[in-house]
């Protein structure tokens, strides 16, 4: 074991939301963490006081870790938190909550959308855009607290966005047409009743289409001083849940404004190389973007797990009669698009000094 | 009873691939069916000689009828067929079937893909291109024998194409970008594996894309003399498959030729009529398409059963930030998209004295 | 139309807990129904004074029915309601609101668990018991207001006892083992959570070994003069919830008194006639119990709908090596299983002259 | 890197059979395992020559091992083949190939149903009956070539088993009735059509009950000179498919010998440790039993992975009116219930020396 995986030398963190579906994934992720110490759990005042084991209904296929099983979960306030909180709390609820614990000296790195668009947030993939987090120093709370706030992206929007940046360094992006078929566990616990999925497809998502049409353009945009300009694509969204337990497929046509071979988009997918590979992040998938060169693929069932959940999967890519190409992009909604998104967010900060 | 119900008055007609999943669905349509009688069950060779419960795997929700039970399958071929012959093949089997029939004088009503796109078959919705059975008059079988082929479009084209029908016909149609997620049912029986659709999505359909990208221009087309002139739209289609029995969904963009304002298209659905409600055909639903004004419709499990499964319901109706709006469509895959589409063909053929 | 079917000669009738997943059966069995005519519904606080069509979410796959869509919910007071009432409450609801309707005169048919081992409250499967109907003499409210209750069993052990009924009365009824397989529309909605059922099974819910193994005893049991000895033989139940929308599954093992051949079972099922076929009651399916004899039937998605949802498909009778005989029960769980097993006693009632 | 796990003193096994579900278990299973190396893989004469990537359609959420993809699929025949089998073929093509390879010298360990039942063919599961290894001298290709057969049980009788193993140790068993609910892996690919399972459940499993009534009974036998004498207890069964990928849940009742208190059972189980545990086989669960004090446990999708899919996982303990106590079991159909129980069965016959 090396001196870096010693409890004593761990940072400690928390988790605000933690017995929800995206906060069982943090647990199971950060268990047994390198960096991170999990010392800290808060969840609604309905649970506070409990042991973890009975304020949460655990729904992961691998058992609760026993560590945390005990551990009680505390009241969702900044007093008596560690310095780092990962967030995965309702939207209405990030609002009110998220601020508070940035002002009070917090590092929050939120799962949330509440701020995700706000001007000095950073809306952050590492592989994408890791320099956005120079906007923590233009943060009030920073330069009041040391606390600050930093967001990924929602769970549909970080798949496509990761198929979209190398498409957008190497040929421009400039119309992007997206059908997304979204599992229920993006909706939480209980979420989605059985009823309205089994053998069904519900065509609605509240509020999901407008985070795919306007989180990439903040993501895959240009830090100019103290802010982002958007990208200056447009995307449309049609948002479908289906009956997939993890895993969010999207059906993709592409505008370029260059012109574009196949092979050279599926080598800009396959060689995409960010910070997070340069710097061994110890979340990081090998491979931010698998190109399966098969003609039925990605799968959720079969795909989602790729690099531990933490790659995004493309497939037949061809030609769009209407647009320029068109291909299938699958991500794995709760580790790439949720805890682990948030968790490689911390990985990035510490590994360029922001936390300690 | 009235007179075109008495059994001696109807038209005997007789079922091509009597056991598969559309021909079990032709059988539980035209069980009470006014104007026909099935008289000849057909498949192949091994089911040839049995009684039709003991060669089919009956799957549908309501039980054989038992008039069909113990009717004896019959070698596909013309000889002892009646003369007008509901044809659910398989592609391969049907391009080499269907012609004998047609050319022993029998009317084909084809379910089959062989020769949709063929110049001189006409591929017919009965409410988007009843004129297009003008073509028949082209067909040397028709000349010879009397006999002719008329085909419907693939269960997903049908769909998309009833509603851009009052799309094409009142604004123009420039593009139309559509992702499906289609029914299992659409695979026939046993079709798609449970291993690769529970908890699945499977982006792709064998051949299906091209269909659904060369079918609505035929059927939306102009008839020009002995010719059809495909519509001057293009579609590009992403054709999924997903955890659904029956019913496929389609979530689709569109750019109009012609500026159009919410309510225009949207009343251009609700007021869509066309010859099979003049005409009062037994099969022909009231409205064809339903268009639904709340936010999370249309559903497969919910709505397929619009009209007797003979309606396309749409919903959704609102701008696209890339082409101009965008709307989801779904419709019944093996009756609207099926069987019942051959049968509104045949209803429609009789009403225009192509039957007797 | 008849005169039954005269809407003013019809009685009216009220369904309390309208907005449920049994409410709504309740409504789309009573749109056309012959005798019944509703004129009120109510529900929860929350539901009251809005639209039917607003209040409630509409979930099954016919449409609502328009004379439904814009009926104002009312107030869950008897005050104002109609002398026949149908309940679909929540247990803990229904125990505090059905007496309230029975105090003030109503005959209260109800499908809830609150009253049903009540010992003045017959437990009715019409085709089982009708004889029960004399406990309604013994009730205090019918003496007091005119008033009374009457419930129907469980949704599991409904079809369990339809098709032990022919055997206790042929054979009698030593010891029965049941696996319940039920479907997700047992738990109402939102009910069970998609995240809980998909790919999935849960071998428990709530109370319901307890009714399974106590309901047909009572329905089974013998009327002696103002109360009903429980039925002899002993019931142990293990029940599951499966990913299946509608129709409840069950393994039965039995050991009868008596010793009986296959056939004579077989038959048993068979011949099972009772008060709703010869009363040619509206809602009674033809055959109660239908028998297949196939080796891989009944199951829920092809045979629950069988007699309009009002039967109970029975299949696979064979040796038990453990007990005397087994073999597997299908029957709709919110038709025959909650809505249907309610209308179909009220049906009986007013037959009986006990409705007005 | 240990020596036993050097590759060069590997035992070089190979699988036949390499291309269905279980074959892929078993190449999953076996791709990093410390003592056995994979060098030949055979199927039918349809991939005999193709590479493995090419003749495989991979069904599992890992990748294909890079090691297996380019690897040539043999033909089924013992020439060149290793020494150690692991057999994974449909029931007909065993009972005609395995008995050539035992009889070419091979150690042929069989998951198939062929020879389970057979007298000097031992059934095995390590933790319940390794002593019946024994029987391996009897066999007439033992002594003829060194080669001999194992096999392990039906996918369902394998999780039923080791529940009832503790009890019928501790208190005798009399009687046992299980109802099964089954994954549709457990049929092979294709097997199960979507259209049969989605939103259903198939209430026969051809052959299965009798396995499940016969196997547990030889695996709990008494091992008399050269001859297992079956356990005195009789199992009824119902076996029934669900929707449900993989891990086959059981309800159980049982009928004990002599009396027992609910804590004695449990802990017979959490105590229950064997010869795998014992000699730290590499594929031995810690827990080969693993009982939940939860209510609605255990369930497929959260419990099939206990143990790295080696355990079985039993909750829900209750007293049974019919029979005396009843439970639920839990195991995964392809790892415990297939290529890990033969893999367990391997690496037992290493420990005792009959592998080399």
């Amino acid at each position: 074991m090396t001196e870096s995986s010693n409890r004593d030398s761990k940072i400690a963190v928390g988790v605000l939301g933690a017995t929800g579906v995206v906060g069982q994934r943090f647990l199971q992720m950060l268990e047994r963490h390198p960096w991170f110490d999990v010392t800290w759990l808060a969840a609604s005042e309905r649970s506070a006081g409990q042991a973890y084991a009975r304020a949460a209904k655990w729904r992961l296929a691998t058992p609760l870790p026993e560590r945390f099983a005990g551990m009680p979960v505390s009241t969702a306030v900044p007093e008596g938190a560690p310095r780092v909180i990962f967030a995965a709390l309702d939207s209405g609820i990030a609002r009110e909550l998220e601020p508070r614990f940035a002002d009070a000296g917090c590092a929050v790195v939120s799962n949330s959308s509440a701020f995700r668009m706000q001007a000095d947030v950073p809306l952050v993939i590492p592989e994408v855009n890791p320099d956005h987090l120079k906007l923590l120093e233009c943060q009030s709370w920073r330069r009041k607290s040391g606390g600050f706030m930093v967001t990924n992206p929602n769970c549909s929007a970080i798949g496509l966005t990761m198929a979209l940046a190398p498409l957008e360094r190497h040929f421009g992006l400039e119309h992007v047409v997206v059908t997304t078929m979204q599992a229920v566990s993006g909706a939480g616990y209980p979420g989605v009743a059985s009823l309205d999925i089994l053998g069904n497809v519900v065509p609605y998502i509240a509020n999901e289409e407008e985070k795919l049409e306007s989180e990439p353009r903040k993501l895959l945009g240009r830090l100019n001083g103290s802010r982002i300009e958007d990208a200056p694509f447009t995307v449309s969204a049609h948002c479908n849940r289906v009956s997939v337990e993890d895993g969010h497929t999207e059906s993709v046509s592409v505008k370029l404004r260059r012109a574009a071979r196949e092979d050279d988009i599926i080598g800009a997918w396959r060689e995409f190389r960010a910070a997070p590979q340069e710097l061994a992040l110890p979340t990081a998938p090998a491979e931010p973007v698998v190109y399966l060169d098969v003609p039925d693929r990605p799968q959720p069932r079969l795909d989602r797990d790729r690099g531990n959940g933490m790659s995004a999967t493309v497939g037949r890519l061809r030609r769009c009669s209407v647009l320029d190409w068109k291909f299938t992009v699958l991500s794995h909604n709760t580790i790439r698009g949720a805890a682990g998104a948030a968790l490689l967010n911390a990985e990035l900060l510490r590994a360029q000094g922001f936390l300690k």
